[in-house]
């Protein structure tokens, strides 16, 4: 098989890291174009990135010279991991220009004809980019906190129904990017606010959960409270859930839709595909970011402690890796969808 | 006025040594007795306390010989910040004898006939120790993270009304005492399990937010559910908060509602009172523990982030200092308040 | 007393904000102005510093017009937090307008007619401003890490004599200003470089050692190594020393000289003096800084586990607040001292 | 090849964790038995081991009842990870049955007749074992943080000379065992004092860089002094090392030697063996724990910044993995060249 170049918006940032990593030895794609904000023009990428991954850059990127989110691109496929100050117009730009922009951005997330695509829960949804305006195509992926909360409600959503949702996260620090949070704003601290983040939990669930009538996507019909806190840990968000349900379920009934949920990266046996999206912890203290993040290359949703709530229906901890399944990974998992489906054609 | 001697019940523990710190210049009591496990009979204060507390070992109390929990004591008031594996008998012990014991522990705090009290809130709950089989009493304070909330909402529940409450907390490694939480365990991690921690929570507000009929406590009549993790922080529990209320309010009905409220201890200018007992920040992103939990000695509970609930009707983040408001202060304002009731006479 | 109006160079700063703090209530010295760089010309002090010290921003400064730079001030003595991007030429700019600067900047501290301070050291070395090119002066207090060293090791400098000194630091992130350093580069971390801090270890304290022969510093003569590591503390920079002595000497000798060690802010009784320069610690696991570096209000320098070394002669572990006795106290205190010993009239 | 039954002494601790994670899939040795002190007898493995690694307990060892030290075993080769407050009389009880005892526990390290190996410096006094009382043997590996040292100087030590070293460390949580160090005296802090740790540093290299004369084991003829600090970091010693040599070299010269630097281990190529014992890194703030201590699984020695030194000669950073390199992994190795030298025959 001919592998498919793809070209990294946004190359030099956190985001654009992770994708370098994934990508490195990925069986579809072949990063063939690094790219990022004009000021970088023309230097090497090992040059002008602050690379913050573990281990060196890899052989396959370090001496490429990075081009420019002003400069025409060859890649049919791109990765956009950009600052949602830039995104908006560049991935428009390329989308018209033909392109197919697999972002991880939140600029488009919400517009009425781009699909917000979690490929195990709304796969069909990536079928409206035929009606986009561009002639290439925008598919985003949510936000991570919502990644993690919605992947591990959606089998729920579908067999129960929800009516409501309290959710409480507590944020890894690599959420924010680099330099992202102060150290003196964070050692042994929580901040109870991140800017935007509440607002996207509360709503880019409903659009994922949603159904396509007609070319357009009707949104789930429940509310979600979020409380967002940012907490002194390295990689992996944390969410505690209350649930209120349509109709009756144990916490037995839960576990068991939650072990046997899988999708369509699943049944094709997508590279970047976990073999299970979620994963369900029995022991009482778990799961925990320091300990369970890396679970299934962290492409897997952690849940624990599912139990009756004594105010709404059944409350659960979930835990996901904020930078790899509610980022990068995710932005990947969605362009192997659509390679596989035909979607993206070379 | 002549000061009443007291004794610190568990004088060794972490709750033990803030009760030696904040009673070192107390204007009310004077320490007279400290107290540990039979263990440490016979040996000075300063050869057998692990003391963790900034700055040195008080001047008066560092070569008082400790006396053990099978002795008998002299002091009329005692301070019990006993572990629970032994606080129930001991502490009922010296009540028989006819001491007031002025308890943090948990073991009594849901008997019939044992206040639970917050004095800002209930401090009526007091007269009921009359009742008590006890030659002398037992009163009891709550648990650190119930007493955050508790206060948080006690002024919304006597004005509003409140339905149902979910509450996440994000709590200090020091509520864990001392060796408590392995570093190994809680640095860079969040663990999403308290151990009897959420069942407090639960049902601890209830009590306190009951009323006295027929000299006993009914119980306030609504559902609270909560999440308890542990998270690195040094002091101060943090929480979130969401409420349904039994009437319409806006944020600014209930800020006003948490600023203006005041109780006894702060009629009667308590040593230990602060003069707020709640204390409503503006600042988006406050309270955080590592600011603000020394705020008023760390004796008021800081509220922030008033505003709509999309599920419910009002939601708020909530902090306080989880050894001195949350525990050794809080038994020391009960102890105030009795005094000056006319409960506790020498 | 008249108290002295003082402005703060720098005054949205880290240091700047310690300046704040520290010269609130002030005896001698007042705040009258606040100055910041060009960019915030105009604003009020509140709206344009991010606070970040605990509790909120003084009265007495909160609505003051920040100046700027550009503009002249009318205080007599102005304290220095700038950055050293624009300390070097600010600083001189107002020392020829006739002001005494009082900088906490790296810029001029080696400038051969500039002295380099710790009042218990070598306040004589203040005398050589007369020498100084300016109209006004400039005088400066060492780096952070310098000073505490310095403290430490110059009572053994004078009676005993020294001929090498190994020094590695533990330093903490309060020390690199705000934002600082990311989170994500120091949570659970060392980073074993910071940028010119080594430098300024092994040549600082030979000047503030040193003696003014002709109107000129003659630099002590020995030798200096230093590590310096940055660690997740957040105030307190922790230093392993290890010395080679001119003469014999056994720890409890050095015990004792160290403990007996006073300058002459101590004879004066300046307001920010501490009692004892020096602290020494008995226990074995002390200093620490999580526990110790607020001794004396942060003005004194702790120092444990005197030992002899099987390479050199002498180890001990050395503590001291980087922010106040290392930074903004440390300027403050050289001002009293000049105030005191006539160097500064109104 | 048929595989050699070993049994793990201290099975359930946290070295005990880390043999059953590296002994998983070995290809000279496999999990034959589990052993724990008595009170685990006849219990599951899985039900007693309080598992602190990422990832779940291994299937292999899952269901295994423990033994206990008090009774007989069948594996030849025990690896002992025992707590050092019994592993000397248990280790000499098993090695006179006749058993290999690899031993990570420090009690026979400095026994005549014990070598205290690192193959890649000193796998010639494996020889010794012959002239051991014991039927079998006791073979041991050094202190972790001796382990990187000794490891960082053995190549300047055999080809410049080495008179003198001064080093400071800064070591992770994971050094501790578990529970170890209590979260409230490590969060934020540093604690410069770590029992017994000074004293391992400065003799078990001496011995290790040694040379056999005789059947004896001669030691090598420097002094080291040794400050060890423990710090917030969960995996990683990182250490700071001033040199003074026998004969001038520059950092280059170093630099190379420790570049070239192999061993038996790297010519045998043994299975744990890193294909490089020492990388050295040109960042000028490398290497970090965070970031670096994994490479080569955790089997490498890090070093770093390696420069001139202002009152020795030259000076360097090292990091190394406690648990991995320095402890666990250390002893596999030691076996696995004691099997290939064909000390070890079933």
């Amino acid at each position: 098989m001919k592998k498919i170049p793809v070209a990294i918006l946004g190359a030099t940032g956190t985001v654009g890291q992770k994708f370098v990593i994934l990508l490195e030895n990925h069986p579809y794609f072949y990063i063939h174009e690094l790219v990022a904000s004009p000021r970088s023009a023309g230097s090497r990428y090992i040059d002008i990135c602050r690379w913050k991954q573990n281990g060196p850059v890899p052989e396959n990127v370090k001496n490429m010279i990075v081009k420019t989110t002003e400069e025409d691109l060859e890649s049919l496929v791109l990765f956009s991991g950009l600052d949602s100050s830039v995104a908006g117009s560049v991935e428009e730009h390329y989308a018209h220009e033909g392109h197919f922009v697999i972002s991880n951005s939140k600029n488009h997330r919400m517009d009425n004809d781009v699909p917000l695509v979690i490929p195990e829960i709304n796969h069909d949804h990536l079928d409206i980019i035929t009606k986009q305006k561009y002639k290439g195509a925008i598919v985003t992926n949510s936000n991570c906190s919502t990644m993690f909360l919605t992947i591990a409600i959606a089998p729920i959503h579908r067999h129960i129904g929800i009516e409501a949702v309290h959710v409480t996260t507590m944020q890894a620090i690599s959420g924010a990017g680099y330099p992202g949070v102060p150290s003196l704003d964070i050692l042994g601290n929580v901040i109870p606010y991140i800017g935007g983040e509440e607002e996207k939990m509360e709503t880019e669930p409903l659009k994922i959960l949603g159904t396509v009538k007609n070319g357009k996507i009707e949104f789930a019909d429940f509310k979600i409270s979020a409380h967002c806190n940012r907490v002194p840990v390295y990689d992996g968000h944390t969410e505690t859930v209350s649930l209120k349900l349509k109709e009756k379920a144990s916490p037995e009934d839960i576990t068991r839709l939650l072990k046997d949920f899988k999708g369509i990266p699943q049944e094709l046996g997508l590279p970047s595909a976990p073999e299970n999206p979620i994963v369900v912890f029995t022991e009482r203290d778990r799961p925990q970011p320091a300990r369970d993040v890396w679970l299934n290359n962290g492409m897997s949703t952690c849940v624990g402690r599912i139990r009756k709530c004594r105010v709404f229906d059944i409350r659960m901890v979930i835990l996901g890796h904020n930078t790899v399944r509610g980022a990068a990974g995710a932005s990947i998992l969605n362009a192997e969808t659509m390679y596989r489906k035909g979607l993206i054609q070379v």
